[in-house]
């Protein structure tokens, strides 16, 4: 079995209200040393397949098809075997 | 300057029906090799700060104040420095 972890980010330039405000929240709590926030969407993906290549190409499916909008998001990941 | 890498993520036993949601999701898009999804939420920090240490004291009382409800989530974070 493997575990892909995978990170969906916004592209450059795409606009990130939730990170504006998180910054804004931030200040107003007193927290002057934060310069910026981004956010990002997380997902583990438990995988049940004894192939990491076969792990690897299911992931970049998976992204394609259903995590990542192409217009608005870049994607990385790590895939760990586990037990 | 430091960037944290934050990671909220559900504590365990708390559902998850955004995890949930995508597994099936998957399924229904014919990647049966998907045995469980988790999601989380991550945020990148810039800190104006030039000593690590404080970084990581800012880091800690930032999730405790605003990014983690402790009833729910826990939180994991890498402090790098950058240019």
């Amino acid at each position: 079995m493997f575990v892909a972890d995978i990170r969906i980010k916004l592209k450059k330039g795409v606009a990130d209200p939730e990170g504006k405000n998180t910054a804004k929240a931030l200040e107003l709590l007193g927290f002057s040393e934060v310069a910026e926030v981004k956010t990002s969407k997380f997902f583990s993906i438990h995988l049940d397949t004894h192939d990491e290549a076969a792990a690897k190409a299911q992931v970049e499916k998976i992204c394609l098809a259903l995590l990542a909008n192409p217009v608005i998001n870049d994607y990385s990941y790590d895939i760990k075997k586990v037990a």
